[in-house]
């Protein structure tokens, strides 16, 4: 409670510099700078920094140094950094800390820095129910809250500390002093647990009408925070994360990233992508007589991958988003078939008559024509249904639903695409003995 | 400012519920449904329904029924609807309002609804940086503030309303009665002005301490509020769209969108998708007596493009998102290319080996491991450059950098691949003269 936030201005303003200077400098010089910097200075960066950043950062710094630092960082995110460093260097630079901070972060470390326990602040001001206004104003006064806090609304405990309400400031401020807190307090108070994972804060932050949730622990007990501007940051992050999940990357990185960390992330995806083509590969080698004999068949493979991929992908992009915000459920499975069969028909339609013209205007074949049309016809339709199978099926399994999905869904809209194409086409020729 | 918010509670229980239904529902139950609705009722909807849902209900109801619920609605959402409906009903609908609400939806129809004057809600506190605090407080207690507006933070403005600095509610609230309020209050404050762009709130909101941002017109007059609640809204539209965007969506597009309207948006991208994959069946085309010889070639195809374009969209999701969230400017592109340059030289060697031996084990062909391994090493470089120097492209020519930006990433990996691994084959054939 003791920490110095009084120059806190005028270390913000230079912190921004800093950080972006530590993000884009090379490892070494990047180090070499933060060995610089005194405990506020590393304190207000590594609040502002990526995770990853900060902890390499720290890592070479002697454990003395990183409590030193740790002491001045809010207790949540002092969490999250020990938690991120290597596990024989915690119990240190925990105790390098004042004793009620270590007490503090200990009982954060508790949760997973992915939960609602996690990510909240244990240091908030409550109130009791059973109180009055001018009690309750007198607890807020008295709480030790840094100027950025957000205290618009005041969480109202019972004698247990059970979660009981929420009562705004204001109305606090503009209520007569001697009203008992019963009777302006608000009793329907959205909150979430400890073992909530950030995905469910990311999806209820729009539906929330207050600035921030109250976490409570299994006995419904009031013991942390999340607040609006660590609810906003784990929403952007969830929204990166899906968008990199969905072409096979970890979530995390940034274009600040090293590019050996990148590869570590993004090539073993591509390996699996290698390996699913497999099948794409092994369709189209199975038909390789047929393709020797009609060479013409083979302009027309690119497309009716790309464009039945891009189905596939827009179909998906439209469920793992909607899963991700909450706006689509696994109820909505069937409604989202129905809908994407509709949309895979209609467009399949339209692409298929373009592709058939197409492709008798190009090489003067009907027989060419109808079977690209019937391919991209039907490769429409599954590229839409699986992007609907796809991330529905990963989160059934519990997988996140984003995990690579856009891999997933290309290689069916290959192997399908590839498999009725050429397939139709081999049937053609042997009744019409081509 | 005579807006009845007493039953506001009550509303908002069945509000969610009805917001489920009326999403979920076909076009015409939904309308009846709403036809059944009271003004209040539907005032609570139409805030909570996409606004192309809310407008497709209220266009079935008559002028005065609209304003009725229009009247309830809060300013700056009113003020949206206004302006996605049909123009020739604007006028009779706004007549219909109360003159004190007819004349602040007008002020706010002045602005494009993508932009922070279109956002803002032009119904906030302000004092004066002239005045003590106890003048301050009796001002903020007159107001006529919502039970969930955010007024943690209060704006100061001169006599010429010019926009001076913030402070916070705690600090009037426990501050001496008498003490001027230029003693307190802090003069750096964030802003925007009314033309910036909705791209802008959702890069600045994780930048910003406090809870909403204060919006000034061009002679710096602060105008109205951007709340933390339409802020994230913006926000995580911002992330939909981008998603959407880079697959070839509007970027608009629900779970619950009418499947007509669906297509009318994906199908055009889809048709522009084919014409560039044009490209690719004219290489592959060109190359057709080479693979009529050697048909082996064929099977590799879907490898190089499905792998390449993987590879691409990688590093288009890193920048676009990047870009987006302003951690990525301009001066990036150059950094970005050397990491993707060493990214997709790593991959590709990867990846080039194990196709490499994939084509020696599968088809006994030495001359076509090496062929496929360097079209796989070229291809991996081609698409990670192709990642970035299509979204930084697109903004330098003022386009949103995410769109359809997966379908030229694509594209390109695909011309490029084939190109390299047919054009190889075919340089091969000649000099070892199959």
């Amino acid at each position: 409670m003791n920490e110095p936030f009084t120059t806190e201005r005028e270390i913000e303003s230079t912190a921004a510099a800093l950080v972006e200077q530590l993000e884009r400098l090379p490892e070494e010089e990047a180090r070499a700078i933060f060995s610089q910097l005194t405990a506020p200075q590393r304190a207000a960066v590594v609040g502002e920094l990526e995770t990853t950043v900060s902890i390499e950062l720290l890592k070479a710094l002697p454990d003395d140094q990183v409590a030193a630092c740790l002491q001045i960082v809010p207790r949540n995110i002092a969490a999250d950094l020990v938690a991120n460093l290597p596990e024989e260097r915690r119990s240190p630079i925990l105790s390098g800390l004042a004793p009620e901070k270590a007490a503090a972060v200990s009982a954060l470390l508790r949760y997973s820095p992915e939960s609602a326990g996690g990510i909240m602040d244990n240091r908030f001001v409550a109130v009791r129910v059973d109180e009055t206004v001018d009690q309750s104003l007198a607890r807020v006064r008295a709480a030790p809250i840094k100027s950025t806090d957000d205290i618009s609304y005041i969480y109202v405990t019972d004698a247990g500390q059970k979660l009981v309400g929420v009562v705004s400031l204001r109305e606090l401020v503009f209520s007569p002093a001697e009203r008992p807190l019963k009777e302006i307090f608000n009793p329907e108070v959205q909150f979430l647990r400890v073992s909530d994972d950030q995905e469910q804060i990311a999806q209820r932050i729009q539906q929330s009408k207050f600035l921030g949730f109250p976490v409570v622990d299994e006995q419904q007990r009031l013991v942390g925070v999340v607040r609006m501007r660590d609810a906003i940051r784990v929403a952007q992050i969830e929204a990166t994360e899906d968008m990199q999940l969905m072409v096979g990357m970890s979530g995390e990185e940034r274009i600040w990233t090293r590019w050996n960390v990148s590869i570590a992330k993004r090539l073993p995806w591509l390996g699996v992508n290698m390996l699913t083509t497999l099948l794409a590969a092994a369709v189209v080698s199975y038909f390789e007589d047929t393709i020797a004999r009609w060479a013409a068949l083979v302009a027309f493979l690119p497309m009716i991958s790309a464009v039945g991929g891009n189905a596939g992908m827009q179909a998906l992009t439209v469920i793992v988003r909607g899963l991700a915000l909450g706006e689509v459920v696994d109820g909505d499975a069937l409604r989202a078939v129905r809908k994407e069969l509709a949309i895979g028909l209609a467009n399949g339609f339209v692409l298929g008559l373009a592709i058939g013209l197409l492709a008798f205007g190009w090489k003067g074949s009907v027989l060419l024509g109808v079977v690209a049309a019937a391919a991209m016809l039907l490769n429409q339709v599954v590229g839409a249904l699986s992007g609907v199978a796809i991330p529905f099926g990963l989160r059934r399994c519990g997988i996140d639903p984003a995990l690579a999905s856009s891999i997933f869904v290309t290689t069916i809209t290959d192997v399908i695409g590839f498999l009725v194409f050429l397939g139709l086409a081999a049937l053609a020729m042997r009744v019409y003995g081509l």
